[in-house]
């Protein structure tokens, strides 16, 4: 089997993100999230404890590359203000700055950057990553609320208006209803804009989502491997037996 | 672990249905059934082949009742305009006096009975099965299409309206807008009727229903045990395995 890429095959793809802060645990948790053998891996490099020492960082996403081979990795230096850890001094021209580091000088096959930066930095990232062959996810994050369906599908399209590679929503559901707006806001993209879109409900609410989401067009479903990095993520084991059933079940309709 | 009824527990109950069409296979298939433990065997009476001879329906009835034990059991004479079985000769009549023959002289614990019958019979059906403490759950049913939100939400306030026990709807869905609809109905159920209901997308369209309708409102998904009895259906074994991992997932969102 080989390795796919977002967007591609008739089934969601499984990614684990890696949470651990030093070295030495991050290479521990890429081997141990390989045995599960996710579909794609995504470090979460804020919580890494050399965040500002970016040759550390550099020379560890190029290990992890390595490491992980065919499995397609995201670079993710998720922001505070949308659910990341709070790297103390690190401004977001920082981040910025080693997300195109990233791109340049590591094989990771994606980085995310969230749709809040400002436009003229998300175009020039574009033309960074475009350089160096490196996908960009476009994303967006609320861990309080599930905004309302034309707020949630503009932000789809913005990603899609910056040539962003994948759209991605991640937003907490305060009630079922915000999930069905979450699972609606899916499909209308998926019939309407030609990128891959990730949507996801967060916490013990929006679990349907994460099983089910593919159906409606999420292309990538979050899982944990060994900590989780959401609320409401599902261990990768249990994810993969419910996938396996809802492709059994729903036959042709899996992203279709 | 007592049996519960419909509405009971925090999470749907599992309803295997029973579709053979002889005495013996019907028998024989009741015992399968029961060895994969549902919360409920439903048998669907329309596919006996005896089904015109009153003494034979309510001796094995009578039988199956038995042989459940604790398990609770549903007769049901699906029309063959809703989706059953078509039975030469028997008359909408012939089904009405069949249904109340069975709430008086056996201990099956539910009678369905669907919505599209003459009132002055849902009314009279309901007299009979109080008496005889039958419980009635009305029921519609459309295999072609999914109504709109207004007519499949209405058709659960009629269920309550004749003091049904439980409403349920099973329909066709003709896209995942459809299934959307489906759910969204049945949590505002949830949220204004205050009988049980039972909601069903079928088709391989409508999976999302049976795995999580629960945490949508939904008290029981149907799955097979040996012959499924709609489209859709998922072999009981699989449900369960996903249905733990939505009960672990989403914690107090099921049915709360």
């Amino acid at each position: 089997m080989s390795a796919k890429l977002i967007g591609e095959g008739d089934q969601p793809l499984v990614c684990t993100p890696v949470v651990a802060k030093t070295r030495n645990l991050i290479l521990t948790e890429v081997n141990n999230i390989l045995e599960k053998k996710p579909d794609i891996i995504e470090w979460r490099a804020d919580f890494f404890d050399e965040i500002n020492d970016t040759n550390e960082v550099l020379s560890l996403a190029g290990q992890i590359a390595d490491k992980t081979g065919d499995t397609p990795t995201i670079f993710t230096l998720r922001s505070s203000s949308e659910g990341g850890n709070h790297i103390p001094g690190f401004s977001q021209e920082d981040a910025f700055k080693l997300i195109a580091a990233v791109s340049k000088h590591t094989d990771m096959e994606y980085v995310d950057y969230e749709l809040s930066n400002p436009p003229e930095q998300i175009e020039k990232l574009r033309e960074i990553t475009a350089a160096n062959g490196t996908k960009i996810i476009a994303s967006f994050h609320d861990f309080t609320l599930t905004p309302d369906k034309e707020t949630l599908f503009k932000k789809l399209v913005e990603a899609k208006q910056y040539s962003a590679d994948v759209a991605k929503i991640a937003v907490m559901p305060n009630s079922l209803d915000d999930v069905l707006t979450l699972l609606g806001v899916t499909l209308d993209a998926k019939n309407t804009i030609d990128i891959p879109v990730i949507t996801v409900s967060m916490g013990a609410c929006g679990v349907a989502t994460r099983l089910l989401g593919g159906m409606f067009g999420s292309a990538v479903t979050f899982a944990v491997g060994h900590e989780s990095s959401a609320p409401g993520q599902i261990p990768i084991d249990e994810l993969k037996t419910v996938l396996e059933v809802v492709h059994k079940s729903s036959g042709n309709y899996i992203r279709n």
